[in-house]
């Protein structure tokens, strides 16, 4: 572990000064030192689990109920109405930081942001059927 | 409003087929017909909300406690770690159904996938403190 796999948590701590714009019992948003745009916002849980899909279930909730507050007061403080929310999971999907973190990134008028590329295709027919039964059977039990 | 405002809303009254992969009282989940790589899923709260500052709590707690569930599934059938989660707001930010979606991406060893493009530039100093102060008077109040 390098001491940049453990940044957020001192940020949380305090050791680390960061600009603060929300806090509660479970999350901690602060503005992107490296913002795609201004009003670039992370919005993470105070405690480091690495990807979305180790988040226990109330730190998850939690963050769900924090993203509409941070989302609201980042456009409303920016002059924004667009903006993307982006939790990149694992290095090949650009992840930095092995602390879950929510970009909300607002989408400025002179085209700041996110940028949008979106190389889409249709689904493939013959497999879909398939590929949905083994996501229902890979699904965790409650 | 075009038919395409209310397309998820027939998919959850299932009067519009889709490949479901998940259901609870308040979320839906589904591949998306269109993907940016196989396993692409879509997780909508049921009831149509545009935006993701619009949401219910309940609702955001909601959606914030499938992603982990649908993301494992997603990535156990699909077999690989890392994906993008993301949810596009507004037009100039790539949305095109008025309906808060979170897109959950696989990222492929091919590549296949969220095109990474990332023109990150370092924070302004010396308007960081004003603009975290303006979210801050900005936040909703609880």
């Amino acid at each position: 572990m390098s001491d940049l796999d453990h940044l957020f948590e001192r940020i949380v701590a305090g050791e680390i000064p960061s600009h603060k714009v929300y806090e509660n019992e479970l999350v901690y948003a602060f503005l992107d030192i490296n913002p795609l745009s201004r009003g670039h916002t992370l919005v993470i849980p105070k405690t480091r689990y690495e990807r979305i899909d180790q988040l226990p279930p109330e730190t998850a909730a939690a963050l769900g109920r924090a993203l509409p507050t941070v989302a609201a007061a980042v456009m409303k403080a920016t002059g924004t109405t667009a903006y993307n929310v982006l939790c990149n999971t694992g290095r090949p999907a650009g992840q930095l930081i092995p602390h879950v973190h929510f970009h909300i990134i607002p989408k400025h008028a002179d085209g700041s942001g996110l940028p949008h590329n979106w190389p889409a295709a249709p689904i493939d027919k013959d497999d879909a059927p398939a590929l949905c039964q083994a996501i229902v059977d890979a699904m965790p039990t409650a």
